[in-house]
């Protein structure tokens, strides 16, 4: 094998982060097998032959199952909407391809179950799956993951975590398709919200057991659009009835008995991007926020009484996760980063015939977190198990 | 009135924030009547007479109902355990004293209704009676409940409090008093958990109706202390149970159906006294935390797009609340000045015949939520509404 | 020797805040012996007898020569302007009363040189002389200190220090008597900058050896005052030139060879009493600012590498500097308490038979860098020898 | 013209930070030309090699002037150390080829103004030459430069620059080539210092006029290396002489009259890549710090009294400058994003026949700066001119 050629289905947002990581990692790591950027597919036939041509597709397509019974390709990234997901990557899995699948793996827990059933089928076979929860590959995350497992914070005793943005505090934004149940599935919990629960239970390495929370609408009802559906579409006349949450706050229990808060919103006022995480352990402290991504808060109970604080960690140096391949100490990394590191780490897994995490196992875990939380919401916020099945085996 | 005699019932760590309050506000500020530091009172005679020498009282006794029947004291400022409030706080209106409570105003609803009817009718022969949320003092704090009735925020979406500690982290830390059901009433949550709710309700001017939360223990087992009460006991033979929460997590809904999350916890390591809120709304946010108390963060949607964002606000300036009577500005205040402001708005309130707040009634609405928080983790999480009855006044 | 019974002469802003440490030191520390507020002086006798009831004064009086004859009298507290302090000092030191005398210590170096010579013959006589550096005393700072005493950043490689404030830089601020020279002596350099001089010396151990520097007026003209002398007072007609500098920007070098910049500057908007200083040394730094007084900021060389980080350490433990007397972990202190740590090492220095830091000397070496940058600035910013003498014996 | 062919000369540290650039910048902005990555130059011809293969360049060469006189190479970037630009840029610009030099512009301010000479005998011809400055399009830094354009700090009052970081702290770092003044032509002040110098005058618009300050060598003689010569290579036996700066602390004068503080430092220990910047204006005030470059800090002095503080804008909106090109709001960009917006100005600089800045002459105008600051040194800190000659047109 001398080369990977990659098809990706979808060009929108993420789209354009993924070609980024596929086009850059190849130049800043030294890679086992060099990954070529081979086809683009997408319905709209001219819309995604631009794309192609903009981002450094040798080609572009419509059909993805064309693209996916085609010899010459060996990995499938899929950056479609969630809906799609589960079919696409049965078929890629089937095929024989490697598969890379944006989050949230799916849009419901059954199709989540179906796919990790044919990532665990397709791993017999020497065929990889993944999930693309990119924020573990922030340089800062991963060292607080590494931390935590080096006994750092010692044993966990409570987890705040909180996924924060403002787009929907104007109540004249109007009612995009990322607001309508049908369309995607869910709100801030599941595009926010799903986030904040992979970094709780990568991070600390514990499996969240039952959650107790509540989902809400904080502006119900929403101008129309005129037409198009994006989020840049202009209002139209009439109102619409928003149908997913744009606020989620839960608690989790992990196995061992501590406790999480969780908070997923599109309505904090100033926050743009706030995945904040603070891990509290009996031996020290760790916290992190993606608005400030090049760092690490870390507070050591071992240090002498009087000299103990929050140390804010500049994660950019040499010996820190990935940056190896960057620039010197002190030297900024950005959001996209984290889509170069995700390509390393699926190449190498290729390679070395390893599953890199998160696999799909993982990413059903979320979904059934994330289930979880919904029902208990609609059950007056009982305390709801999350179910368990194929085992979270990367966590 | 030439001047007001008070006596203090109490002689505890609040005992000395309260006698530095006493001591300093006439100092500071232009009272209407000057009040004078008349009797210290507790049950110890020679430890009750070694703190009034220290703190700088005139006179020590040992029963505060020969002291409530003293004809030269004009108030009552009550620092005992809340086990003991209600009984001295109704025979103190009763016989028609000003009363100072420090909080929680009660550890039980009953007798914080008793207390809350008892200052009613003691309203209508001109005594004032006030609990001791200091908090609100803090000139910070009164500039984010000015800021919010001002409408710098606009209509508050979602409020985020907690108020974090990190003292019981240490497993070894022994079984003091403040760990034993029959002695505290209550743990994080009645002790900090209450100024989350009571800053919650304060600066945002707006009643929580339900709450749906989880109260825990992390550390079940503790050390008996050999002898002794206090929190600096040395460790002896045995374990024993610790019967209060140490964290407590809940989401509470205000009467606007907006969301606020809290957390009370005496295990976030790090955080030495943060209590922190945050105040989303339509048109800004402000957040504030206790461990940075000179300043106050507000974001100002109404800003210009490429210039907003959060601005920290040194509450040292001279219009600032309480700041008139203080240094030039940038000079910094520190925790115990909330007491000194509460006794200039006490003073002037008796002067004036106006009830400074919070009164007995808001004190009574912190125990309903608390009570209701403590409900509804026995009940499985579920919503529990906050029994209304004595009106939230001052809100 | 059962009370020490204090004279303050003066009774300006300094005058409020050194009251405000007479009267709390003893309600909050165990002292040796208590301090008395005996006399308040001043010269306008109404004014002076009102501050004196205002602040907790026994009497006031109108000629400090009667008051420091008194045998009554065993403290005399200098808070006049600074052209008044050799005088006084010198002769309050030759009646045998010990000495606190406000910042800075003169208006020229000799004056000051009288003031030191005055004070190493009192010492023989067992009378104590100290100089009011309070910043000295705020935890944080006397913190700092120890940590470059235990060698905590090592070897001393360069230190940054700056006082910034910025209540000059609307044009419109009138032609008040301290930016007369005549009457305050001397600008931005010698009110903040001798804080920012004597930080610097006094937290690395080491003293100023040759400095070069530039002083400055920005705004050169200013509107008359109709009347009075205060900052308050309202403009009238005319413009008058400012006669002292608003900035100064200057280079030390320590007699190690390591180089410190400095800045003290009136114009640097949105600092409100920025006081702020970084020690780099071989084994670690520090930084602190006064806009944030409770906190040190660490960092550590020696950490593992992925671990290093500048660390926020809340000086606010029972083991911190002063710590002890005041209220539990994580309750902040403010601008105020150093004077009340002043009173207590002057006390306890007093009854020990010790010179507290920092002694008449110490001020010395303040005024003697002062009357160097000036001279380099007058002198094309050519290096200037800080002139020798008196040894700074405390540094 | 279709497309630029560009040549890049030198493939360190620059030459990969500037592939990213050429490579990413046609991905995400919408260029008038699309520039292709054709030749890479360097002197060994294995390595080039193999820099080309990694970083995506179509060929390599070894020979400079031969690349030059290719009539299919359209742009040279230039990215050698500094003792070869000028003979290559002049030559490259006589050739007809846009140029892009990597600062320092020269290592003499003889060669700089040759270079500027050229430059400007070329921009006849319509040839364009362009200085690395790169920080300049760190969204934020562009955003400051707006911003004092557009009034927002009113007239700047003071300046406060300073760049620092900590590589050399460790006294067993051993004698590489940039210590050593024959190779590397300066030191701190050269390396770091001028970015400081640049940004200052960038971010103002104002030209420096004089320079008073000292330059410093902390560390004097240092382990020899082995072999080799980069900073990675094993120390020796014997120790040698350090013959560059490694801290320079400085005052300018802007044209103005306005003073501005300098620092560059490689002791600051702790502090990795911390060029920061504070201007102070009659109406505002601006600061930025490039550890935390997704941000600038902001206050304005025309906001309510009490309302005043340094906002923290998140310059990540749509609306910032070069955002449109990349991610949604909140989505941080790291050090490397500025090489892509210097390939985007660059290119739209040569479709439109108009000179991006920052031209020649002001990579000239910093070159006067440093070479009056070292000559200054020399003197005494004596007060410097800074020579004028070629314009700083671009300022």
């Amino acid at each position: 094998m001398k080369r990977l050629r990659v098809a990706m289905i979808g060009y929108g947002f993420m789209g354009a982060a993924h070609s980024q990581g596929w086009r850059t990692a190849p130049r800043v790591f030294d890679l086992p097998v060099e990954p070529e950027m081979a086809v683009l597919v997408g319905r709209n036939a001219d819309a995604v032959a631009a794309a192609a041509r903009k981002w450094g597709w040798a080609e572009s397509a419509t059909d993805w199952r064309d693209v996916i019974a085609r010899e010459d390709i060996d990995v499938v990234d899929i950056v479609t909407p969630g809906d799609s997901h589960a079919e696409i990557a049965i078929a890629a899995l089937e095929a024989g391809k490697h598969v890379l699948c944006e989050k949230p793996l799916a849009n419901t827990v059954a199709e989540a179950e179906a796919m990790a059933e044919a990532a665990k089928r397709a791993a017999v076979r020497g065929i990889r799956a993944m999930v693309g929860f990119t924020y573990r590959r922030v340089p800062a995350v991963t060292l607080l993951r590494n931390l935590v497992a080096e006994g750092a914070v010692g044993t966990v005793n409570q987890v705040r975590a909180s996924y924060r943005q403002d787009w929907l505090v104007d109540p004249k934004m109007p009612l995009a398709w990322r607001l309508q149940k049908e369309h995607a599935g869910s709100g801030a919990l599941g595009d926010i919200g799903a986030h904040a629960i992979d970094l709780a239970q990568f991070v600390t390495g514990l499996a969240l057991e039952k959650v107790s929370g509540t989902v809400d609408t904080i502006v119900k009802e929403r101008p129309l659009l005129d037409s198009g559906s994006g989020l840049s579409g202009a209002a139209g006349a009439g109102y619409g009835t928003v149908t997913v949450d744009d606020i989620a706050i839960f608690t989790g229990r992990f196995e061992t008995g501590a406790l999480a808060s969780f908070e997923a919103s599109r309505f904090a006022t100033g926050r743009k991007n706030a995945l904040q995480i603070e891990v509290s352990g009996d031996k020290g402290a760790l916290a992190f926020d993606l608005e400030d991504l090049n760092s690490v808060q870390f507070y050591d109970r071992t240090a002498p009484a009087d000299r103990q604080g929050f140390r804010k960690v500049l994660v950019t140096e040499a010996g820190h996760p990935y940056l190896s391949g960057w620039w010197p100490a002190g030297h900024m990394l950005g959001y996209e980063h984290g889509f170069s590191h995700q390509v390393k780490d699926l190449v190498e897994g290729i390679a070395d015939g390893i599953d890199p995490h998160p696999t799909f196992a993982d990413g059903l875990q979320v979904q059934r977190v994330l289930e979880a939380v919904e029902h208990s919401s609609h059950n007056d916020s009982a305390w709801t198990r999350v179910a368990a099945g194929v085992t979270a085996a990367a966590l």
